[in-house]
């Protein structure tokens, strides 16, 4: 977590302390994965984080993640609990520090659900007449309710925005994650290019793209493989349609690896491309080049933006539009910043980006390419494995 | 989608209409699965669905998810899109129907917001002065404010009840994904089973399993795969923990299939198992099938909760307690009804439910068996391929 950067925009906003909901901001200020809120929607998941001097971090769990909460890469050590959840212990047996963890947290006292916990936590911190800016995204409408009735003298503010502030500049670790996600992605499209040939379906190569994230310790998430004219389709989901000669083949994948996600994207064709898919393919290459050499931090997204496009437009694709040219990645797969025209804000040091050019055209077909990488003191420095070329197979 | 249950029940609740907003219930109610809403938290689908008499039903969907929404499996035909996105078009060339359909919606207006979309499609059914219910798990707030501000005449009523009420029977389309869903889970079990020898990790058993379920057109999600004392944490995560002598190898996972989640579990041991972990994996075993031989319409969940719990109990963990022993599955990973003590509900035919009995003790180990069936007019029809039975590896 960056807690500077969390703690200076929550004095800018005036927040005394701010409470992660959502299973992204719940992951980044505690280290906590809790599962169940990852994998559906409803279950609720809380980290309490007061600004500096206003007493520790408290993480509110359900008892049926006890596990995971007292897993040793949780960093935050107040956990309350909520929920009726059993789990024996063999008597006079000697048990494992993570174990003994979750025996330490079963005696805790078990509230009936994470509002109630939540505000318990919020008291004993005497935080009760404070400003709590609340991520509005994770939390139930009713538990929203019931927190602003148990809290009458506290002021409640809606404060996503904030985590998502903070997210954007990467810690060390977090670059790393991010660095080898995207490798396994860059793998990936290896290994499902590998087996593109003439009469390979679409859900041929996801199996090999898949197969090989989940090889190389990662979990599948955006798998948009297609062929042909279908590659025209942005989010292109494979199908049985075969390879033909000449087919453009794309890849906008990318899965998750120590929960960080990866978006990259690469293009392939069958045999000879013709001279308009060379030119197409080569604008889009110079238009991320172009965005590329230009990102470092002090630079405006919108100028990157401007740049990109334009660049674009002049190599090849006289008429090319786009409404962004990239985005953050962490772990959500849409962090901040939008490379887009209306973003004015600053690249800085240690944010963490996907640079795409993507081009769609129905009755031709999608090409797209995205990098990814990290903003240096005076540059970028790319996780990307393979080159942006377009890979004839 | 259950349309006949989804109308009762809103005619119970005094709804003219209802709006979907998180993921699990746009997929039902549309068939158009957003997956910019699957994989990430706040971008905004939903679907307007008006009951019997008050028009037609409508979606709304942010344009650069118009493919998806363009899809021929998408049968609901009026669709509201909001935000910039660019597709090209390659003039003088026919498309095929999917383009085509992706070209008409191009055509159509663009609005600002998924609200403005949603107030435009309320407003031209005549139902701005109406009651309308609104699934309040994936609108954020202020699109919750905007909406209410938009319609100062209706009234809107939290809503996600409905749909999960409406969803615990399931059509037969439903069953057949569910049923292959689990059945691709049962697999993925036995192939990973097949690579359980000494020394072998937890990891190399997640990569068979989650390889597997890849290889039969499913996607991983759920993947809790734990090795001897490491098996009685109940979320346990694959570690590079290896397997010896003795040790307990227990599974709760399952993927997608069709976006239908599986949620099974069975366990196995390396070598010969001690008295005890006989003992209690047949205790377990008995309690599932007494739960699973009692269920058929008519029948209380809490009556199966008792019988199942009380049978483990006398069959060899004089000690057990549960909080459940099952729940619905469906496009939600826990849909409707709960096996729990508190649930007086009956069970009804076309219910899809996971019949389990998990036992976690630390210093021991965990033991989970777990079945997934359709509830059929006088009993249950079985998804699984393969049996309880303690697999000795």
């Amino acid at each position: 977590m960056n807690q500077e950067r969390l703690f200076a925009r929550m004095k800018k906003d005036g927040l005394d302390a701010i409470v992660a909901t959502m299973p992204e901001n719940v992951t980044y200020s505690s280290g906590f994965w809790a599962m169940s809120q990852w994998i559906r929607r409803g279950p609720q998941a809380y980290v309490l984080t007061p600004g500096p001097g206003r007493g520790e971090p408290a993480v509110m769990a359900s008892t049926g993640l006890i596990d995971l909460v007292a897993d040793p890469s949780v960093w935050v050590k107040d956990v309350r609990r909520y929920g009726r959840f059993i789990v024996d212990r063999t008597p006079d047996v000697a048990l494992g520090a993570h174990d003994l963890r979750i025996e330490q947290l079963l005696a805790q006292q078990e509230d009936s659900d994470a509002v109630s916990c939540l505000v318990r936590a919020i008291k004993d911190r005497g935080l009760d007449k404070a400003t709590i800016g609340v991520d509005e995204i994770g939390i139930l409408p009713q538990y929203w309710d019931k927190l602003a009735e148990a809290l009458p003298n506290a002021k409640l503010v809606r404060a996503a925005d904030v985590f998502r502030f903070a997210r954007a500049i990467k810690t060390p670790e977090e670059v790393a994650c991010l660095r080898k996600s995207a490798q396994i992605a860059d793998k990936s499209i290896q290994a499902a290019l590998a087996v593109a040939r003439e009469g390979a379906t679409e859900m041929d190569l996801a199996r090999a793209f898949h197969g090989t994230t989940i090889n190389e310790g990662g979990m599948p998430v955006l798998g948009c493989i297609g062929f042909g004219a279908r590659s025209a389709m942005t989010n292109v989901q494979p199908s049985e349609y075969a390879l033909k000669q000449g087919d453009i083949i794309r890849f906008d994948v990318g899965g998750r690896y120590g929960h960080y996600r990866a978006d990259i994207a690469r293009n392939g064709v069958l045999g000879e491309p013709t001279k308009k898919l060379v030119q197409y393919h080569r604008a889009i290459c110079v238009g991320l080049d172009r965005a590329i050499e230009m990102i470092k931090p002090g630079v405006r997204a919108c100028d990157v933006f401007e740049a990109s496009v334009e660049t674009v437009r002049r190599e090849g694709i006289p008429h090319y539009r786009r409404s962004h040219v990239g985005h953050g990645i962490g772990l959500d797969g849409y962090d901040a910043p939008d490379i887009a025209p209306s973003n004015t804000a600053m690249f800085e040091e240690g944010m963490v980006i996907c640079v795409e050019t993507p081009y769609y055209e129905m009755g031709f077909g999608g090409l797209q390419v995205e990098d990814t990488l990290v903003i240096t003191k005076d540059g970028v420095d790319s996780f990307m494995l393979s080159s942006t070329k377009l890979r004839v197979v």
